[in-house]
């Protein structure tokens, strides 16, 4: 897969764009005055995988907490504003890394000039875009809730920034439809040479968020698109962090991980094939170099599958068989199978 | 999305391809010859939501069980069969809607004339391909494990059947690398106009299964490609029945169902989303015609992605406000926005 290259945006000191690997975005859910609350659920989401961390700023309270928040915690932190720009100055001053705006809610030209000069000071980046909730009635009106209005009317919240001298613009165009994020994604790519902040909006609980998410953003990270992501999730924050590194690491732009294939068992299957797996997945979750591991039920694929992998084990009637990139090391018995691949999995991730 | 329009084929008198609705599959773990337990779990699948079956066999007593399962279960059958010309004659003789064969490992040319003989004889398809895992040593060798590979070795078993005059065919690439699967049957769907059977095998366990399964098939379906399609989990296999319904749904092709979008919430909200979001997945999980409903935390998005909903609910600091199809119908207090939502959310249930 080629990435499509944008400009390289920086936030906070994490790169963002260029081709640099793709970030992945979270929320914080509770009030951010809250700063005991905040801070641990910022440092949380960090410990999970966080590389930016967003937090919602309502009033001078919130806009003020930053500066504490940023004192306590290493992650980039995004203030998210709406309606005024004095709170968009405010969390600036206060030190955010990056506020995602809308211009269309914050008031007039001035107000937007004045948020912009204060970008341009503090040499921060700027997220807008376009969102079917909140889009403006002229683009609807003109093109429906279509691709084409988020993507006419996220390009028109650039130009806005850009007409007043900001540079550095993340642009997301955000949906809770699968297919309409992935046309509009798709269109915005070919016309747009800033990153590309992706996700589907309002996904739902936590499976069907997943699907969802995996469905869109999967097609558009598998063509290349996006350079940074939010797995939107109802639900606890940390498990949109997972969820985005499942799915980075499913589509192939990160494979410092140990990827654990393993068959859905059928008839042919003799032995625990699932006991195992989910023993092994346990086993190697914070495995941070390449390793591919198959536990696979029977023969058919089995030899196949484990010809590439550090280690693999297929079972038959009688016995199960080890393997170590497409050599046979050991034939164990069914009973003895666990002990003997673990004890071959420690030594490799020991090496 | 427009579809690719492949070849009709009939399994079971389910027709699979040219246009027809996205069939899910799934496969029994259990041996089949153990036709009790079989039986309990094909009607499980069935009941979730299930196309298609597939079912190995192994020897002759999983054959013979077939005759005995279809006659306690209405739901198309399919026979997994590897290394055995005989036992696929035995299970077509037996009854089942379709083979699953790779010509490769079934004997010689006389075998394979003699498995497509009865094919025709009793008028049923056949399911062939290739798999990484099964991938021949001259396509390997020419093409390395690459997508090319896969669709070669998969028309050349094509032909093999065509040759002997079987028509009505379904082709699968198989791969449990992601961008592998995409690019796979990208190609396929170019060169083949039969039907394609779409899938990430050895996904893994549930998450990470359905976090590659969503991003490899969303990408493909979300393309117009894929005429019916398992999502593999190492796991119960109802598991992978609900998955599919998900991502159909997810990508538009099914839109019989009441779609539930809730925001993740943010600082900005100050009611129980999250609890209400759960309680009305439950609701409305069985519901079987187009329905759309937002539980939204917050006035960002909430009125807007509420407006083309049949049931909205919104958030403010003092109260939540009700939408049908972007009017508000109520304003109602925090405390009593569950019991008022739920009475709105009957009501449109029982109309």
């Amino acid at each position: 897969m080629e990435r499509k290259i944008t400009k390289t945006v920086i936030i906070g000191g994490v790169k963002v764009g260029g081709g640099e690997s793709v970030k992945i975005q979270s929320m914080c859910t509770c009030k951010t005055s809250d700063t005991v609350r905040c801070s641990a659920q910022i440092n949380a989401l960090a410990n999970a995988g966080c590389d930016i961390v967003r937090v919602s700023v309502l009033d001078e309270d919130d806009a003020a907490a930053i500066k504490i928040l940023k004192a306590s915690c290493s992650v980039p932190l995004v203030a998210d504003i709406h309606f005024s720009h004095k709170l968009a100055v405010a969390a600036i001053e206060s030190g955010c890394d990056k506020v995602r705006i809308n211009p269309g809610n914050i008031g007039g030209e001035n107000q937007i000039k004045i948020v912009a000069d204060c970008i341009k000071a503090h040499k921060i980046p700027v997220r807008v875009g376009a969102n079917t909730g909140s889009l403006e009635k002229s683009f609807a009106d003109r093109y429906g809730k279509s691709a084409q209005a988020l993507v006419e009317s996220a390009m028109q919240n650039v130009r806005i920034f850009e007409k007043n001298g900001v540079g550095d613009i993340v642009v997301a165009v955000k949906s809770s439809n699968v297919q309409l994020t992935y046309e509009a994604y798709t269109r915005l790519s070919q016309i747009c040479g800033y990153p590309l902040h992706i996700g589907v909006t309002e996904a739902g609980t936590r499976q069907n968020a997943i699907v969802k998410s995996g469905a869109a953003l999967g097609a558009l990270l598998l063509n290349g698109i996006g350079d940074t992501l939010r797995i939107s999730i109802t639900g606890d924050p940390v498990e949109e962090v997972y969820a985005a590194k499942q799915l980075l690491r499913a589509v192939g732009l990160d494979k410092n991980f140990a990827e654990v294939i393993s068959c859905p068992t059928c008839g042919r299957c003799r032995w625990n094939v699932m006991s195992l797996a989910a023993k092994v997945n346990e086993r190697v979750k914070d495995v941070k170099k390449p390793l591919k591991i198959a536990v696979m039920g029977c023969v058919v694929n089995g030899p196949g599958e484990a010809e590439d992998c550090d280690l693999g084990i297929a079972g038959s009637k009688e016995y199960c068989v080890l393997f170590r990139k497409g050599e046979i090391i050991k034939r164990v018995s069914a009973e003895n199978a666990e002990e003997e691949f673990f004890k071959e999995l420690n030594g490799i991730l020991n090496e």
